[in-house]
């Protein structure tokens, strides 16, 4: 198992279930799932920190980027490739220290360069065919929280870090 | 069967599915479903209290509990034990005396120390493990009204419940 | 099979899931299904009334059934079956010519008294037990559309019924 | 197979589960799903015009429509069949030349006109007994996506127009 430096993480597809909500006044809408606040507590326990590259440009997405301290936030982005290979750059990593998760065609050219791609069970036939482990949970419901916890259970860390995370939550009050 | 004298309860992933909805405008929204109010209404009949302790820290919560007019109401919690415990203190009861229903890691200290346990069939492995009771509804389905009509079932008073519910209504016009 | 000369459903549970969304300003939300609206369209043809008694008192309700041009709106009911027999006064009718569908406690005395009771699948089981027809489709997915249609099946008049609302959209452009 | 120089689809079933959501205030919301922008997508690529004919009339399609670019917007409309015999002619094709996708009763007579028509897998009986192809997604998840990609699979040209999908935003930054 590849040691992991950094996980990307779509949104629409993934962190939701492609549900896009319009109303009549310009308002959107997207519903996210506190499921997936997990996996970014995991993350942050091991120091690994969490990205978002979006092909979407809207404040609901920096919202829940800001609620959950997402470390890296890249929103309106064509080429996710491009801007995944910046951030490793910056971070002085290699796409193969990357953990990807994707569900659709521009998530593609990022999903075959990482070292380690995923997509929900429900992608589309040619997405499953690219990546390494399919989720076996739809988006929104909790893929991306999924996808983390198996690979903390693929490098036996998911115990450690369940007992880290109840710790802290002891502490507070 | 124990005779449980509070009823607390867990809000996202149990009254809802997790779900949340955010805006372009710093708004949320959470999805409650009409079926929970029952279960409410049970334990009133009962003089069984509902509390609610979440995580979370929203009006949203505030409103509902105001419409069915539950008797406590504690939010922004991090230690739900404590804050349980203290609920305890205040109306003489013991945690052996509480029973709770939640579904995720935070809610893992209460979940072990209450005399009754329970959690969503959807849950995590690792909380599935840790309570009394599975209960084969989804968040946002339905599940904490399944929980108290199971305790009502197994300490025989589902029955005289229904009918005195009914009754209830019947005098309104 | 009897003659119905009026059609009386619930809302919540019935033409929703039951889901009631909050937000943090006081707003709510209920997800109704184009599905449904069929179903007075063909009672419309049939000259067979349509009413809705519901326990909840919303402007939400109040909207879809001006869209709908429902024919009687009662709201803030509790009880249900008092308002369902002024009602058959008022048309010269009994409660056995009545079709009634509803989903939960406060829908069982009216239930109980109809000449053709229904619910829907997922209903709590001591629902299932008093209703003529259990229609095997959810709340909010187009269940009383589906109550009419079954109607309509039994008395051999669906496929009449489907011309005339095709014909009749035909007329229009 | 036939060649098709243009795809209709109705929206509300198709593009949506049929859901309506309504609020207090006189608002309206629909919930899309990204997944079908693929669709629209895959036929500009082809040089093949999209067309929303739809019986409802809101700013929530109108917006819908100008985010993905569709070319023709037809909203409000009662007789479906004369809205796309005009189209036709103005763009000089036969109905034979249209692929539409459409789930109620409205949508029949056009369902019928076209040379190739397709409904979700979820639509009434009566529908599916008149549409060459019944896809097996439902409203909401994909399904007009779902009906473009079958027609190019069956065309032999999805694996182009993927490429060609991948290519085209490699190029963008």
């Amino acid at each position: 198992m590849k040691e992991i430096k950094l996980f990307i993480t779509d949104i629409d597809g993934v962190w939701t279930d492609g549900g896009m909500y319009y109303d009549q006044t310009g308002n959107e809408w997207k519903k996210f799932n506190t499921a997936d606040s997990a996996g970014v507590l995991f993350l942050r326990l091991l120091k690994i920190p969490t990205a978002i590259i979006t092909g979407e440009d809207t404040l609901i997405v920096q919202r829940r980027a800001d609620k959950l301290q997402i470390e890296y936030l890249f929103m309106g982005v064509d080429n996710k490739l491009s801007v995944a290979k910046a951030l490793c750059n910056k971070l002085d990593i290699t796409l193969q220290e990357v953990a990807y998760i994707g569900d659709d065609i521009n998530d593609l050219n990022l999903l075959e360069a990482v070292g380690l791609s995923a997509c929900p069970g429900l992608s589309p036939k040619y997405i499953q065919d690219k990546v390494d482990w399919i989720i076996n949970v739809k988006g929104g419901d909790g893929v991306f929280r999924a996808f983390v916890e198996k690979y903390l259970e693929e490098t036996n860390m998911l115990e450690d870090a369940l007992k880290s995370l109840q710790k802290e939550r002891d502490y507070y009050h």
